[in-house]
């Protein structure tokens, strides 16, 4: 029986154009990554299934993770998020470097998911990180940076936005105001979590149900309702009439981004938590705005304790990830992509005649010499056969040489843009790669 | 216990250093690939086993594919070789588009083998395949294209060589003129292969005790011994009279590349025969020249029934694998590596004072809003501390800014290179960036 042609499921084939895009979405990251001065990195496709179970919880573990046991005995995962890679690689030595560390990579993950529209098994995912950086400047600059991204794919806050959230915010809503158990806390964390798609006389029984304390499910109630910072610090001074310290780090990272005139695309939102469980405090989301398709392109936040598994000292840090699935999704949304059906190049070169070939392929090797991009047509074929590849690919130049030409020394390059043909010289390769240089500035 | 902070055994981790080199050697890859009109793909990381088993054989799969089971009982593997993924895209598209197919990938792989050195289990391949070329052509392409990605690197003919057999010229050998069966076939191309290493005294012995016939042994040492193109021609003629048909391709190959000027690179090389049982005619490879390092760094070969596993009409390709690991040990060795200790900054942006921190990061953000590469030196710092940075970091230029040029609305840009420095004005960062863009250019 013949073999399947099809990828395996939930995982896909990137022909040219799909590859096109996908090296496009890629070097805008790694472009805007450099300007803000963020370094390269990446580790292994497989760590110790142990790296996961400490830094992510057995959750993940069994419901998504590509485990098994090695021919050593020993078990690996493939990895499905970066982030406990880059905490061990940092541990190895944070001691020795100068910080903060800026550290960016764009691996490919893997995920036990079912399949289905922008959740796939593998997938690539933006990854960046700041270590070591003085209270508050890390978290600012990471969201700058995050906001940057989107920017240089064209996108403004009309397509999308970044909703903030701080776990110690919410420790102290959960812990200081309403005093109730973790257990609870979780239930509450996915009331507020579906609290737009119910209606509000649902939500407050629901709350009430889970609080059994009219005072507190007011509180509560009041705390999933808060729409914005101003919000934010008038519930506190409502309650408690001074800013708890843990806090204020919150209100100075949107003012910071206010500074940077970032505050149009940044939002204080009480539906943010992250469910990874080492984040200790601010957290956030970058969320589509377009009708179709809300929901959460990036995600990440502040963590004080990664390092400690491997038995070093905290260094605090905050990070995002960003997926190329959802991100593609929106961009394709909002129609913020290129077309990319089309391979680049600048000339087709081609003969009519055998006789020509050796010439052909000897002005292509001098015109690659000079970075032009040359798609040698390879085997003779008649002028309509030429012409009807060109049609199709669109090459900027084609030179097609026939046996007279040979004869004569001489070509005819045509510019398939403005319809302008050059008459060249067969003898100098330079006056014909200078018209297609030229023809590029 | 703390976790380990050492990366899986056979793996790496690639610290900013690492991958700014492995990001120069993929982009140089990439780079050449579209000069030649190489369009980019890739595929996922797992394929269903059964694909191995079909192409590569039950060897490679026993002793070094990452298989398993999935949680869908399906048996998987971590793609090994990228050339089953590429032929089975191929067989999904390749009625309906047009030839030749001229394809480039970079994917990960990975084999269980004995880390050692030069060998790792995780590891990257450049992978380039023209599908569909005439015959000839194609082979002279890849070949061409093959060179023109090591010549990239500043690597010449006293750098690296390109070995050439043909497997209907192997056929020939064996089957027309030593007429022996495949199994003492095998065990000579075993002692072909070591001939470079063993007595020729020895090696006649050895020969002689498979082939059992003095006459058909003494051909034997002689193809054995063949070390140009010019010397097969010889044999032939010697042997034979006239070229058999299925030959002649290799002879095209060797004059076309020698019509391109790479006759110094290109040799023929009678112990190439390549492992994998796909090849059908052409096969290479590339071996460093260093005698440090005499192995092989890429390897490929011509193939004519890829799709037949998928119940697809032949479609004949050529294509070849160029390992990251061995280019790297090749590339050091001959000195041909640029320093990536340093990470390219164009500015350090720092503040002597608290009251310079909103400025500064104003300016850093319109900076970059210019693609000027732009570190933050994050919290208020000794002028001190700030130039025993940016003499580690060795950015281009460098802005520190104090209380009192806040009060005066300028500031010193210096530039670290050549030592000058430009009294700018605060309000208007363009004449920072312009003098920080003009100095690129």
């Amino acid at each position: 029986m013949a073999l399947s042609k099809l990828p395996y499921r939930g995982t896909r084939d990137f022909f040219p154009e799909q590859m096109r895009l996908r090296n496009f979405i890629f070097s805008k990251m790694a472009e805007v990554s450099e300007i803000f001065s963020y370094e390269p990195y990446d580790g292994p496709l497989l760590e110790e299934l142990d790296l996961y179970r400490a830094k992510s919880g057995e959750e993940l573990i069994n419901d998504q993770v590509y485990n098994f046991i090695d021919r050593g005995e020993r078990e690996v995962a493939i990895r499905p998020e970066m982030t406990p890679t880059v905490a061990r690689m940092v541990a190895q030595i944070h001691r020795e470097v100068s910080k903060p560390l800026r550290w960016y990579a764009i691996p490919n993950l893997m995920r036990y998911e079912k399949p289905q529209k922008g959740r796939l098994r593998e997938f690539w995912q933006y990854n960046a990180d700041i270590f070591g950086a003085p209270e508050i400047l890390g978290d600012i600059e990471i969201i700058q940076l995050a906001i940057a991204i989107m920017k240089s794919f064209g996108a403004n806050n009309h397509h999308f936005e970044v909703l903030i959230n701080s776990r110690h915010f919410v420790n102290y809503i959960f812990e200081n105001i309403l005093k109730i158990d973790a257990e609870r806390t979780k239930k509450l964390y996915k009331l507020v979590d579906k609290r737009a798609k119910m209606p509000s006389d649902k939500f407050s029984t629901q709350a009430q149900a889970i609080i059994l304390d009219s005072e507190k499910s007011r509180q509560f109630e009041e705390y999933a309702a808060l729409n914005s910072i101003e919000d934010v610090i008038k519930f506190i001074r409502n309650t408690d009439n001074e800013i708890p310290k843990q806090i204020q780090p919150l209100i100075n990272l949107f003012n910071g981004l206010e500074d940077l005139g970032l505050k149009q695309y940044i939002k204080f939102d009480p539906s943010i938590v992250r469910g990874l469980d080492y984040y200790t405090d601010v957290v956030f989301e970058i969320f589509d705005k377009h009708p179709d398709n809300l929901r959460a392109i990036a995600g990440g936040g502040a963590y004080a304790n990664l390092l400690s598994i491997f038995g070093e000292t905290p260094l605090p840090g905050i990070g995002f990830g960003l997926g190329e699935v959802p991100l593609t999704e929106f961009l394709k949304s909002h129609n913020l992509l290129p077309d990319f059906s089309k391979q680049k190049i600048d000339i087709v070169v081609a003969y009519l005649d055998t006789s020509a070939e050796k010439i052909v392929l000897e002005i292509s090797q001098e015109l690659r010499n000079q970075k032009i991009k040359v798609e040698v047509f390879l085997g003779e074929a008649k002028q309509k056969k030429i012409f009807s590849h060109t049609d199709k690919k669109q090459p900027h130049f084609v030179l097609m040489l026939g046996s007279d030409d040979i004869t004569n020394g001489t070509g005819q390059l045509r510019n398939l843009k403005n319809k302008e043909i050059h008459n060249v010289s067969l003898n100098n390769v330079d006056n014909i790669s200078k018209i297609i240089l030229n023809s590029k500035t």
